[in-house]
């Protein structure tokens, strides 16, 4: 830990924050620039109550640099891991996997229908809401418990495994009996108790990050699965928000590609991005997605609708599933390319400030 | 609704547009400018699908306007709402409420000392949480149930109501059963089972709005409480996001007290500051507060603790109980002062464009 | 300077970091932690390399604490500053000033009309713009030297000091020769040229916060002003990004009054509040301006027409010199309460983390 | 121009804003839903003041449609255009150009010395900056004209072109006559008197967006350029704010890759992208890069220099030339073999909402 003082502290200020950490039993180095003094903390910083510091008369600052997360971390896990449902396989050097669907489950016939067609476009999980986080009380809700079987019918009828979205601690038994990997949502991501039973059902989880939160924050929350002996964790970028102004926001979400070369390097963990919902625009979804897989994705997950304009949620943003196809095949394409050049994917790791 | 064509938009793509509207049985008004042509639509929109008129190659975009909240406004409940609790009242013209204490409940006897220093410093309610939000995991997470007993022993012997935040839906029914007011946190705010669960259990509810939510957002999740017929609703500003960039944050949070007199207009709920989380700073707390009721806020939410460098949270935003009751007495002047003047709060609603 | 490495760093990482360091003639502390390993540096930091070191395989982060800003802050000049303008003085404990006018100048007898009625709605300054900085290149730009001519004209016609905004570099000392305070607006609170010219006049400025600024950012900016030995400075908070989204913003910016308190505790300057241009709205004129007083403002910037609907610009926040006159009472009287209560403004520097 | 009425309106409140539209010669659409009124305004707009009417009481919110930059759009500039300066075609189908060199020029001899190196790994033109935008005033503020001349020289030896940044009015001429590109720099996207004088100039400009611009704002300022007659535009995306929080920002920007496919439906002119100031970070310009060819980019910026650790400035994410070579050769095969697939970069503009 550091200590800045202000310039305007006075000496007594100074002594008594010094006092202070060495009634501690810690040591203390002073350096006295021209503008302010900074006092280096030497010991066991846990026997100081950093907040106490912080606001003593005279301090600017008073900085612990921490890594906030460690159970996510690459010294905690080295290698990546590989998240393994059903003979897919996610994450390391894998090809991309895709997780599609409608947004909603509005019925036996639709999920089996979409489902069909997804499968034949190339995708390799069958995602689909049936507990839908809604903004508005005045929206469609999903259908519940009903929908869930729906999604689990299909799957086995179509062999693919499914994805669908937890949102209330009272349901996390319901969905885990249902579906293959439990998605927890950005509107969830701090919603700590819902984190740790979804966890405690050891199966895998697609943990979204919220659209206000920095990565690091992001990872302090995922910390809770993995400390809740939970290892199958897919991390998945969505959006953050957009920039606040006066002017028509040109989407929905700002999907931050940054994150992904990011999370790939601080945590073990498969990182998959979502376009559709990022942007909230299906003709940005061919283009994001081609730029996700080039950042380095595992995966992505994209909202499919036969009849975009009869879906009951978020239709602006599915795709047809012949798109869909090729936007698979598109990001194959890529993905192969970049993995076969001179700096394939784990090029990205060894300049800088990397994994190491 | 109107439909805006892009500059670009061929004749024919306009003519697209108009049929979709015709065929649904729906009138247009066509207006071409210089550059662009705006397409009126007349007669019940609700026959048209929105999504699908705004993806519809050629348009630039298509507005509805809707108010995203109906039960919270003045036009559902038109008269200033006053929330009573054990012989407090708050709102409408009323004094400002003080809702006081630590942020943790740490023990019996902390509860009960820090709740009589915080009654004799003028305050009317009992804050104590019992159930912690963490970022980390590793962090102090409260004493839980203990901690409720604790709280309503405190509220009982010194008289005085309490509140506590429910963090898990799994918690509802046991916080209900041991104080007088729920707080649902701002990380919870689009947790919407959480909402629901506690409206339903008729007690007041102090709902903070997030960090991340636009004032209409906030709102439309306010809406499922009285939509599950509970109208006891404190709304509670407890500071933004603050802005990023490279340079220390002097904040935690940025109070956003631009939302107090809007609340105030929008809705006929009770208006509640919270200086001590939405900046974070102590020393911020006093000028703050002022302002807070300044802009017309009905009441405060203030951490206090006797040994702020002691507690077990938050303790660089505590104040103690001797600021405390200056604050208080500060507050109620300048309350008393404006309400006493030519330009009292109610005239904050008859210039521009005011609830009327 | 701290260097803390990541947990996944290996020793040999660690040595590198520390021979680095040590190579440079200073000395480390290096504390191992069960996760992560930190090294403190001992001796004159300006002899290494930050972003080197930062950079270096292994490192987590590489803190230094610095004060951004040196010259504005009360090491430099301890006193708070009063800057006198033509026998108004503003800042310390003088009551608050307040500087009134249309947006823009839109000819000579506009400017004359409206400075009577707003010096006689209690104003000691009087606002007009000559030269506009507009988003569209279609929007009405202002009169330019013209309209500098009649607010020169008005202001001693009335006896009045005058207060414009100056654009560009190039109409620096034009603008200087014809009004008492020079502006620089919120979108050249970057301009670093722009702020340096000016300064150079050695006239009195008012300058803005940008609404992407953190505080600390916007001081080192205006540090610019003192280092060109210029101390006649009135800082001005007018609005911050509103949070982005997809609901309706209530307001084009979020009027930010914690920067209020801080700037008064970390500069010596006055500071000014613009609850105009920091709502966008007339209707919260009022209560944001009570609420700037009551958090510490030296004064306010208030746009008023007497027809605000004729006005050519930012019509929809102008106040009539009637509502205007009303708010200046208001201000005035609060200031008075709370300069005269037990904790007057100059408490709010005595607790916690002040400039003591 | 549609006119919410707020759910409270009175019949009253609706009947004056219903005859001030038509007292202004327009006629009106009303729908009156279960909550809500809705005025449709039949006629042309011009004749009415939008922000008098959203003033009004019982208004809600009035909204007009209207894309806030024209010339800027496909409806005046239909075709792709492409910039030429010296030989190197920016834009369309060409392969991506690269613009690299260091941050800062610091001496004949280096600019020299880097500018072989960045043209020898591929690049196509040598930026390098001589007025440089800082934060602080005590830190390097680049060499002025000298540096100018230094990279005039350079470009000459090397025949290669030149880019360099305007920061001020007074320094456009001078500029201009040493440079083949001029930018814009982020910070001086809000400042119009530099873009407009720069643009008179005819030579090409760079226009960087602003980390605080709307992507509408951003084209709204843009839009000054070509009504100067000049139509020699690069695009230029280099980061976003990035989100605010508590916790340590993994970048300094926030690389918003979404603008590029949004740029290139929206506008004819080429888009860059500079990973290297977006994210601030050596060891992501890489998957960065890859990551901006992917959405579409025309271009890239780099910053290069073969000693970092000795660099003036930014040396933090300057990459040596060995590996701007493997970018660039990464780079090129992912253009190709987007290009040659079966949905190449202009089948992004056919789905959805194009620019058709």
């Amino acid at each position: 830990m550091s200590v800045a003082m202000k310039p305007s502290a006075t000496r007594a200020q100074l002594d008594e924050v010094v006092h202070k950490i060495k009634s501690a039993g810690l040591k203390v180095d002073i350096s006295s620039g021209e503008f302010q003094t900074v006092i280096g903390i030497i010991g066991d910083e846990k026997r100081i109550d950093f907040d106490q510091i912080r606001s003593m008369p005279g301090v600017y600052d008073a900085i612990r640099i921490q890594v906030p997360f460690r159970l996510m971390s690459r010294s905690y896990i080295p290698k990546d891991v590989v998240v393994k449902v059903h003979g897919v396989s996610i994450g390391r050097d894998n090809p991309p996997v895709y997780m599609c669907g409608p947004c909603s489950i509005e019925s036996y016939e639709q999920i089996h229908r979409i489902g069909k067609q997804v499968k034949e476009a190339g995708a390799h999980i069958l995602r689909g809401g049936a507990y839908k986080p809604r903004t508005s009380i005045h929206s469609f809700q999903g259908l519940g418990l009903e929908g869930l079987k729906h999604l689990q019918s299909a799957g086995k009828d179509l062999d693919i495994p499914t994805i669908t979205e937890v949102r209330s601690e009272v349901d996390v038994e319901s969905v885990a009996k249902y579906a293959d990997i439990l998605q927890i949502g950005a509107r969830n991501m701090f919603n700590q108790d819902l984190i740790e039973a979804t966890a405690r059902t050891g199966k895998p989880i697609l943990f979204k990050r919220s659209f206000a939160a920095q990565i690091d924050e992001y990872l302090s929350f995922a910390e809770r699965i993995v400390a809740n002996h939970n290892k199958n964790i897919l991390l998945c970028e969505r959006g953050i928000m957009p920039l606040g102004g006066t002017f028509k926001s040109q989407t929905r979400f700002t999907l931050d590609l940054n994150a992904v070369p990011i999370l790939r390097k601080e945590t073990p963990f498969p990182v998959i991005a979502d376009p559709s919902h990022g942007t909230g625009r299906r003709d940005l979804v061919l283009p994001m997605s081609r730029a996700s897989i080039a950042a380095g994705a595992h995966g992505l997950m994209i909202e499919a609708h036969d009849r975009p304009h009869e879906a009951l949620s978020d239709g602006a943003q599915a795709l047809d599933p012949k798109e869909l196809a090729k936007i698979i095949r598109m990001c194959n394409l890529l993905h192969k390319t970049i993995r076969e050049s001179e700096t394939p994917f784990s090029s990205d790791f060894v300049n800088g400030n990397g994994h190491d």
